[in-house]
């Protein structure tokens, strides 16, 4: 049985989304049970008149709620008894418990987990890994997004690591091709840090690195990972998400400025669906947290129900495919570099 | 008589779209001069049947050719006799020249001007300020976009009171909203160095600091300028411009895909052509050095004709609106800070 937790509040959809979500889960994924934190109130009329398992299902009871303003420290040291602190608990006193899923705020959930929490040995720094479809219809993975503003040559080569070992084991890529993000191609360009994570990259025979990326390649289908700090990885993903949504409500307002352009449109309708489907962030699921010794994953705050399955859904895949185990071995053989 | 020396080859569309787009600036600008580097009889040959003053025109000789994979160091001392390298060499040494534009290597044209032309008193680095378009049809200055790939707090100031008095001085945008790139609205989110320019950019009462700003807002028309290290302006920039061509280039192969969809697209026709312009980086000109003593100019290595003419536009009015004169007496205030 694979026990996985589920913070039901924190999200724009919050707790219908999240429900939904586990419960379509549930019928999936037969060995699957999942624990919901929340106002048990809230929970249990949502659950009711819905098809479910409940021999499947635990509720435990989390009344306080997480304010938008509130620091993550105030809201790990003052809220225990909020949805997400609890579900946060359950997984690290817990042993039956594998993974846990959250929609809450960014902030508080990476303080939280990187404080109660332990790190696979040897992992200095968990990271984020998100998901983004590149324009041939393949994947991308982002590492790190945003955990870790600043980062060291040998962080860089841990999340390539970790990353590498993400995109083969949970979307069955063998082989990844791993990137460094950079302002040019040649080894020399960048920072210090660049030049450096570079070499180190390079002497790393476990992960196919092929060179440094452009970020105007990153939707190119030319990688399977890019690997950078928290800081420009945010700018890399965000600019991506919000370009793609800004043009589309250009196409949008442009084609209802002229009768003929509507009924072009009209024509094209069902493609233009596609294309908002495609460019829908919420599709490819949550962003998780590589390198803690249990799983994270973290959501889109706008995700609903499809959205939740598919973070419920990269959880169960990462704790199936023992990606912790197989992390620790490999960078525990280069352990001795920096702590 | 404003004078500007145009580096007419290292282009894609070198020397043709550089002469052409000379010429054009010409014909707008009665009291514009131009110097153009290159080899003479490539030039000549190319102005010859073409209407021109000529007595607004001089050609200097510039036989030697920059290869793609020189290192700019390399570049400075051993091409002095490129088009490039002369032209950084005469805006230093001739005092009636009052700027240059090029659209060749970036690495080599930022080391030429950062150790041959002076700064403007009290700068400390010169910044990348490149434009783009925003969704509501305005504009946006991303400052610095990569001459600086590490930064600290008073760069950052110094770039906003740059680009500030740049995009009230060019672009004419009254009081122009100054943003800080970070991955939160929060002051205090980012690491160190974004935390204290946070703090102050506020303290800068020069300038209209609007706060934080997250890259996905970038093209939303609520920012004028957004401030950055030049890593993560690069990253920005090339990621808003390489998400915004493979996207029409998906919308193009979907279209083709479906006699349908070719009907449709037929309709609007005349609007993709205008959302293929309003993407088209090249019709917002070139990317300014701000803080060097005399006008640097750098187009898209792909430049035709008209994005040239936009490049000499641009250095004209930085010259005739004395900008470094302006950003002296502002950067001067503060600059018993840092140096």
């Amino acid at each position: 049985m694979m026990k996985i937790v589920i913070d039901c509040f924190g999200g724009d959809h919050s707790p219908e989304a999240n429900v939904e979500g586990a419960l379509s889960a549930l019928s999936h994924f037969p060995d699957l049970y999942l624990i919901l934190t929340g106002d048990e109130r809230m929970l249990r009329e949502r659950l009711q008149g819905k098809m479910h398992d409940a021999s499947r299902i635990e509720i435990v009871h989390a009344p306080e709620v997480i304010g938008c303003d509130e620091r993550p420290i105030d809201v790990i040291r003052l809220k225990k008894e909020s949805s997400m602190i609890k579900a946060v608990r359950m997984l690290r006193d817990r042993d039956d418990i594998a993974a846990m899923v959250s929609v809450g705020s960014t902030g508080a959930l990476v303080a939280a987990a990187l404080t109660r929490i332990g790190r696979v040995k040897g992992v200095i720094r968990p990271a984020f890994c998100p998901i983004l479809p590149t324009m041939d219809g393949g994947l991308v993975g982002i590492c790190d997004s945003g955990a870790n503003v600043e980062v060291t040559p040998e962080h860089l080569r841990q999340f390539a690591i970790m990353s590498s070992l993400y995109m083969k084991n949970v979307y069955n890529i063998e082989n990844p091709r791993i990137a460094l993000l950079n302002v040019g191609k040649e080894a020399e360009k960048g920072d210090e840090i660049r030049q450096k994570a570079h070499i180190l990259l390079r002497e790393t025979p476990e992960i196919n690195f092929v060179g440094n990326m452009e970020s105007r390649d990153l939707l190119s289908g030319h990688y399977d990972v890019v690997v950078c700090d928290g800081f420009s990885g945010n700018v890399l993903v965000k600019t991506t998400e919000g370009t793609a949504l800004e043009l589309l409500k250009k196409l949008k307002k442009d084609i209802y400025s002229r009768t003929l352009y509507k009924m072009g449109a009209l024509l094209m309708k069902r493609m233009f669906e596609e294309e908002k489907q495609f460019m829908n962030y919420q599709n490819y699921g949550g962003s998780v947290l590589l390198g803690t010794s249990k799983t994270v994953v973290k959501g889109h705050g706008s995700s609903k129900a499809a959205s939740i399955e598919k973070c419920i859904e990269q959880a169960y895949k990462m704790e199936v495919s023992a990606l912790s185990s197989k992390m620790e071995e490999i960078i525990m053989k280069y352990d001795h570099y920096e702590y």
